[in-house]
């Protein structure tokens, strides 16, 4: 699977594009994903939301995980923000740390425009044995 | 801090409003908050996503954190997935686990309509003195 | 594989007896342990060093998850500690939270004499399909 | 805080000690240890215990966290485990992610002899005022 599949099949996640999450790069094992931040992404004490945060990361690590082809499911996910953002864009890039036939684990930095760690993402996967569905070409 | 004051309060969350996320109910260290799916939550897979669930859980984490009304931050998360959903309302409990002058702890389950625990989530806070800051009655 | 041949399999436990740590119950899907403490698990601040309540709680969480009969092992765990202990006994119970073929999840909780919280654990298991190996009756 | 002194802290650590871990290194905001496995170590599956992979994480974090002088307590770990080890050494290398008055995060890589990632530790603590209790010179 090539990096315009790969593309192209997380063009269907509804839930990372009505968040705003704009996908950067893929190659085997790595991601990188943006989050333009706008006032969509605030919680009540107007700072950027830890559910934002995650689910740029979270995406990311999800490219990350199903870059090889095969399908990844996320089992399970450790976030740790460091600090409060309001503006600009946020960064997530995730690296591969491990990976076996059945697990992979993976690393997400998430930064601001300043390059300041915004959150620490650990990401762990179930890694099945289908394909990833690739779309039909446009 | 009355109930009311506290829905006034995370009316504010635009992130959880963007995402569909209501709350459902408030009572101090304790939070009840649901997530109707949508097309807009799934991901390529057409399952929901691990961010819209975290969202979820995240909100109901944060309304309960902040419920003694001094403001609580989380610093730390930890999400476990164990079932894959596809349609239907999430469910949202936050339980206070314990609590000291600066930090308190928090598990959140998630459940679908049927029941079942579709995700664990554990989340820590940082708590402030400032007391949380009342919206102005309508 | 009943409860006997579980406790002579956990006897086989090497760091957890050299940490102290006693098998109190167990049955499919839980398990209950304790560690009476000593000068031998306090840390340079004189309190209970969070390698021994991990150790501990990791333990309880080994033997809830490998109840069944068949091997599963730790993928991944966190921990967060509530409370500092000086001394007296710390108990932690297992409890199985869902399983599918393939992978477990579990809550322990440690606490201590007076049965307030010392610490909370999550742990994630991968299960194999091979039995348990079973010591040969003594 | 000089590193002798921390050291000589550092050996008052009753666990780690008991647990045959030493302290290999330590400056601002790092650590190394390391753990030369025995069969005390092994758990009931004859493979370095969990716990014993985790104390050996945990106290790296713990010099790394508290080599700024102050005192530092260790309020939530993760841990991931990569592979399984039965004999050789472990070592452990604790690096500072983000600080600040309050909170510090910490990475530790725990690898074998031949440089392969056994497992991945996250630990987040937090930060008082007092400063670290200096062991009187010998």
């Amino acid at each position: 699977m090539d990096s315009a599949q790969l593309q192209a099949f997380f063009r269907r996640d509804r839930y990372a594009a009505h968040s705003g999450i704009e996908l950067v790069e893929v190659t085997p094992g790595y991601a990188k994903a943006r989050l333009p931040l706008s006032a969509v992404h605030l919680n009540g004490l107007d700072i950027a939301h830890g559910g934002a945060i995650f689910t740029l990361a979270d995406f990311a690590f999800a490219v990350a995980s199903n870059s090889h082809g095969t399908i990844a499911v996320a089992i399970n996910t450790n976030l740790t923000i460091m600090k409060a953002t309001r503006a600009g864009t946020l960064w997530a890039e995730a690296r591969e740390v491990s990976k076996n036939p059945r697990l992979g684990n993976y690393t997400v930095e998430v930064r601001d425009d300043a390059g300041d760690l915004v959150a620490l993402f650990q990401g762990l996967a179930y890694r099945k044995s289908e394909p990833l569905p690739v779309p039909p070409a446009a």
